[in-house]
Formats: structure tokens, C-alpha cells, sequence
């Protein structure tokens, strides 16, 4: 039983990680389809949501009937339940693509502005944070977990730092509010995915420490 | 055993409801202080946001505690299951009162705004669907957890109708970009425990009718 019970769970990983790849590559694509002002590819996202919700269903699914069927115990059923929440925190991350893939349609209709924000580089660095995350996560690295944490102060400053670029053009430019604050929005969305990276890096501190850093920052 | 699981899930039900009662009143809070320009009462919610994530790590740990102490299966373990993931739901909209707490601080300091945005009855639809949605899982009533559904729709209306007004207003003095932000914030807080709300709904259905309503909303 112990044996097919890992191999259960390495095969829970997979499918978790085959999620991550899924809900990264979204964020890239959305971002992109921000940038370069392609209603295409926002639609092609927003699109192919279900298939996120799909997985994660699977997921959970798969969860259960692992507890059910092997009920592990101690660090097994630890990891197993730590899978179910990451599980939703990645088809959250894949909603919050879906959000900027919908700014991205709503700008397209509407002439360029003049505003000049570096998205990319922070989408970047936010989809690193997720990668960086499930790697902490599968191979149950603190150290790695505790560079998420630290990387989700740079995206907050970076949020932060758009945000006033973002005010500072609707005082130019009044008349465009509506515009410029969907890109307020994909930098909240994008620090939003950041939250939740963070969250999995926490999970991850606490199951190896067994200490409570979750709600450090509180 | 079986007696006693029953009253560990009696238990962890109690501690559930007590957790969503504080929260409950958080976001109640919040909002009041957001409207009354009142520091003392919303620094005050974010001091206290420590005890919704002691609670919440409790909750945790006594799930984790009971499906390696009696290993329960098929409707008693998705229950524990779904008291996990509620459990982060619940925690996650006392990070959002703290949001509106924050906004609250923000905006004492500075002059009063001429923008009239009625949160106090958005706030009570929200917290009556937090209610309602606890209510619903804890009965296992899938009709009160569609009303829920249902209401999300309401919410997100009126949450558009404010951005509408809060644009408006930008639009008109836009010096105060800033400060007429901070309500636009406090609208998309309570759009976000709205859809927690809404997860937790969503969640009692599939419980219930063993049907994937959960992502009904794409």
C-alpha cells in the first residue's frame, strides 16, 4: 500500500505542476495580449478558462480519493491537503489571467494612450514567483519558499510604483480615466498572483518549520 | 468512534461559525469606519486581524488533527475537506475588511470628498451573503446557497454602478484622483468577499447535488 500510495502522490504532483504550467503560460499570454493590444489572444484565454477549472476539479477529486482510499497519515496527509489548497490557489491565479485578458478586449477598442508601463518585466517576475513556488512546494525547499516571500515585496513596490504613474496620467488627461485605470488593474491583478504564490511559499515554510510564519506580514 | 467524530464535526462547525461571526463584523466595521472617517475604529480592525489568522490556523490543525485521529470517509471527509478550504475563505475576507480598514486610515487624513456612494447597504448584502453562505453549508441547504449565487450578481452590479460614479467624479475634480481611488477600492473589497461568499455557495451545491456548478460562472 505504501508504495502505490507515493506513487499516487508523485503522479498528484505532476498533474499540480501540469496546472502551474497551465496558469503561468496564461499569465505570459494575457499580459502579452495587454501589451501588444491583441484581442485574439486575450480571447483565446478567457476561452480557455475551463479548462483550469476542469483540472482543478480533478485535482480535488483526485485528493479525496487518495485520502479515502489510502488515508495516509502524518506528513502524507499534510502534503496531500497542502495539494488541495495550492490546487486552488492556481485556478485563482488562472481567473486573475482571465481579468487581464478582459482589460486587454476592453483597450483594444479604444485609441493608445499615452502611458508607458513596463508589465512585462513584472509579469515576469510574478510568474517566477509561482514557478519558484510549486518548486518549493515539490521538493519541500524553504529556502526557495522563503525567496517568494521576499520577491513579493518587490511586486508590491512595483504596484505601487504604477499606480502613481497611473494617477499621475488621469491628472493629465482626465478625460481617458476609464483607460488608464485598466492598467491599474493588470498591476493589481498581477500583485494578486504574486499574493498567491506567497501564499504557497508560507504553506511551504510552515510544513518544514512546523512554525507559523503564514500571516507574518498580518 | 463514530459518536465522537460527530461531535469533533459538531466542534469544528461551532468554531467555523465563530471564525465567520468575527469576520462578519470585521467587514461591517470596516465599512463603518470607511463612512465615518473613524482611524481609532479601523486601526483597530487591523490590529485585531491577528486573532481571524490564529483562528484560522486552529481550524486547520483540528481538521488536520481529525482525519488522522479518525479517519473518516465519503461525506464526512468532504465535509472536513470543505471546512479547510472555507476556513481559508473566511481568512482571506478578513484581509479584505483589513483592505477597507486601510483605505479608512488613508482618507481621515485628508479633506472630506464631495462623492455620496451609498457602502453601507452593499456592505450588509455582502456580509448577509458571508451569512448565508455559512448558514447554507453548515444545513446543507443547496436552495440557500443559490440565493447566494444570486445575490453575487447584485454585487457586482453595484460595484460597476460605483466605478461608473467614482470615474465621474475623477473626471470632474482631478486633483483628487487619489482619494476618489480609495473608494473605488473599497467597492472591489467588497466585490472580492462577495465571490468568497460565492466559492463557499458554490462549493455546498457540488457538495449536495454532486454537479460541478462550482466555475458555473466561467
Amino acid at each position: 500500500m505504501w508504495v502505490h500510495l507515493q506513487r499516487e502522490i508523485e503522479n498528484l504532483k505532476k498533474d499540480l505542476l501540469a496546472l502551474g504550467a497551465i496558469v503561468e503560460e496564461n499569465v505570459q499570454k494575457a499580459v502579452k495580449s495587454f501589451e501588444e493590444r491583441d484581442s485574439d489572444l486575450a480571447s483565446s484565454i478567457i476561452d480557455s478558462d475551463y479548462e483550469v477549472d476542469q483540472r482543478e476539479v480533478e485535482i480535488e477529486e483526485e485528493c479525496l480519493k487518495i485520502l479515502a482510499l489510502y488515508q495516509p497519515v502524518a506528513k502524507d496527509m499534510r502534503f496531500i491537503v497542502s495539494i488541495l489548497k495550492i490546487n486552488n490557489d492556481l485556478e485563482r491565479i488562472g481567473d486573475l489571467a482571465v481579468n487581464i485578458a478582459e482589460r486587454a478586449v476592453f483597450l483594444t477598442i479604444r485609441p493608445a494612450a499615452d502611458i508607458h508601463l513596463d508589465f512585462r518585466t513584472m509579469a515576469k517576475e510574478t510568474i517566477d514567483m509561482v514557478k519558484k513556488s510549486l518548486d518549493s512546494f515539490v521538493n519541500m525547499d524553504p529556502g526557495l519558499a522563503k525567496e517568494v516571500c521576499e520577491a513579493d515585496d518587490v511586486i508590491d513596490a512595483k504596484k505601487i510604483k504604477i499606480r502613481t504613474m497611473v494617477e499621475e496620467a488621469i491628472k493629465k488627461e482626465p478625460v481617458r480615466t476609464e483607460d488608464f485605470l485598466q492598467y491599474m488593474s493588470v498591476a493589481r491583478n498581477l500583485e494578486r498572483i504574486a499574493d498567491h504564490a506567497t501564499n504557497i511559499a508560507e504553506d511551504v515554510i510552515y510544513m518544514v518549520k512546523g512554525n507559523i510564519v503564514r500571516h507574518r506580514m498580518g
